[in-house]
């Protein structure tokens, strides 16, 4: 046998990079994952699941879902040939950077931001420009990405941003995308709660690649399901590093469904943006409590004690939230999900017990 | 904007690739994707459903499906720490190919294979050294392959092998691994009817990747399961690559179902098996019809005629079979998966008439 080190078949950039973990906490109340607090209506999910009892499990699903795509056509009003769907948006956005990146290339990626962005982007071999947000406020520094997008064969943001609720206004966006040299990947997993999305600038810009999910707004994370927007040239060749039949019969029917029962998700958008529009509020007069605005269904927090104690302190008062303090500029930041009213008001009551224990 | 070609953002070895395609066809005897023919038994697939009814849509499938991991672990007596699964195996390929391959790396191909595998290592940009089986029989080239293997990065490879059914033998696999400098990945894929595996091999061999599905013998195509069985220190690193939350709730589901139950499954694919044999007998007296030893639920056979006639021959009889004649050293060849006994008959029956049509 040849003489092989340990990790020699693996590369160095992989070797060196920490993988993307979470430890699971079960908790009464869940305010971890940005997930929607509003599951569909028990008549929508007996409605899918018929549909799948009547399909075959032991045969692949259709290698392009048409009248899936032709929805999101609808939807969109974005031509079929434009649009690919995915196992989550993540599926998409790893495809998206597999024919874009090499070694040689350069991505720039705002920090904090979702870390995937980087591990994907570090994985294949990429030089990641991280450009900080203002940490004053969290805000996008349209000014440093403008400059980085020169430069970069890829620009990926996420807005609103994960973890920090930051919003990338329409003028920003334009000029980072104008002047961007190579792709701009734009993730929208928050839009619908931002009330904004780029959507209008797909057809005025050709480097433009727009990412959506049905796991935050529409209330489907278990069955992971995301869709990708570009120009069809684009798109065909991201298709190239997407993996056949990767949405299966389950999340194709129950994603069919939801978009035929958009109103039903809409009610609970709504109540959720009334929701965090409450928890801004209530939270900025906390003393102690530094709010960051937030434009998603979550609100990035700091105190002026370690994270990880605020995240014990509120685990045992049963409420689960995220700590975030390893984010670059994250520091005694927590991230906290918007839930239901009751979930809201029993965080921000703990909350309160905590900070007072603490001090 | 800055002057931006077509293309310039896409790597050229993706542009100059072609995507994985499949025209769909509608047909009474469906022969061309290697499917089990036999559904799960509808008590079966309720329960699975009964379970997917209980739990939260909206949120996320667990971090680590511990209860499946470990089921798997006792199925295949190999520790939780060497275990991965995945959307489907292609998911589990392309991350051990991403950790691994760059475009300075070689790979190791036997052709014809699975074309996702050569498609997968030009987009990471690597180089793809092609391994032509033998032509006469379609058997591994086992001293090309240890060669190869010598000086590759990673050697792929499935056995039994697709689209030919060519099944590499214990000695010959261990050959090759001894040799390897790198890692070698095996996909078992269809080792269910082949009543062979590389798993002892695993202990022995610290570079083997092993691949295994549940889209063939196991009847779920149409969910999208698939696992990774490798030494901790690997599978960690290829963790790196994997997208969190692949596997939703429903393939979870029924994945656990299917391990609990797999008396069914055996059943039907001895009866494969059995009607494999036939098949083979059958073709094998055929005038015209050069028949390849196959010991997976397929079998590989050339005719006189263009593939595309004979495919658009049989099709007009109602059966669905794979055109492989673009592959390489199949030029003539179709891939006809085994059905049901009466599939099986309807498909031999078809080709004499097809035959002598077209003579």
């Amino acid at each position: 046998m040849p003489d092989r080190s340990q990790f020699e078949v693996i590369k160095p950039e992989v070797r060196s990079a920490s993988a993307y973990r979470l430890e699971h906490f079960a908790a009464d109340v869940k305010l971890d994952q940005n997930e929607n607090p509003y599951e569909l209506p028990d008549e929508l999910k007996q409605d899918v699941v018929n549909r799948v009892l009547r399909s075959q499990w032991g045969r692949y699903p259709e290698f392009v879902p048409e009248r899936l795509i032709e929805t999101l056509a609808h939807v969109t009003g974005w031509p079929n040939e434009g649009i690919l769907v995915g196992n989550g948006s993540n599926e998409l956005i790893n495809a998206a950077l597999t024919v874009t990146l090499h070694p040689a290339s350069t991505i720039a990626i705002p920090q904090p931001t979702f870390t995937l962005y980087k591990l994907m982007s570090t994985t294949l071999g990429a030089t990641v420009d991280d450009i900080y947000l203002n940490e004053h406020d969290m805000s996008f520094d349209v000014d440093a990405l403008v400059s980085a997008a020169r430069k970069a064969d890829v620009l990926i943001l996420c807005s609103p941003n994960n973890p920090t609720g930051s919003l990338l206004d329409r003028s920003g966006t334009e000029r980072i995308i104008e002047n961007a040299r190579g792709l701009v990947i734009l993730d929208e997993a928050y839009h619908e709660f931002s009330e904004q999305s780029a959507l209008p600038l797909l057809e005025r810009f050709n480097n433009l690649v727009l990412l959506r999910t049905f796991s935050k707004a529409m209330s489907l994370a278990g069955l992971r399901f995301g869709y990708l927007l570009t120009r069809p040239e684009i798109a065909a060749e991201i298709n190239k590093a997407r993996l056949p039949y990767s949405v299966n019969i389950f999340t194709l029917a129950a994603a069919q469904a939801v978009l035929e029962h958009t109103d039903v998700l809409n009610r609970a958008i709504r109540t959720l943006i009334d929701e965090r529009e409450r928890m801004l509020g209530e939270l900025t007069g906390r003393p102690g409590v530094q709010v960051f605005p937030s434009r998603a269904n979550f609100i990035l927090i700091k105190t002026p004690h370690p994270a990880r104690r605020v995240f014990d302190a509120l685990y045992s008062e049963g409420i689960l939230v995220r700590d975030v303090s390893r984010y670059p500029l994250l520091d005694r930041a927590l991230r906290v999900s918007i839930g239901t009213p009751e979930e809201n008001t029993r965080f921000l009551s703990a909350l309160d017990r905590v900070l007072e224990t603490l001090q």
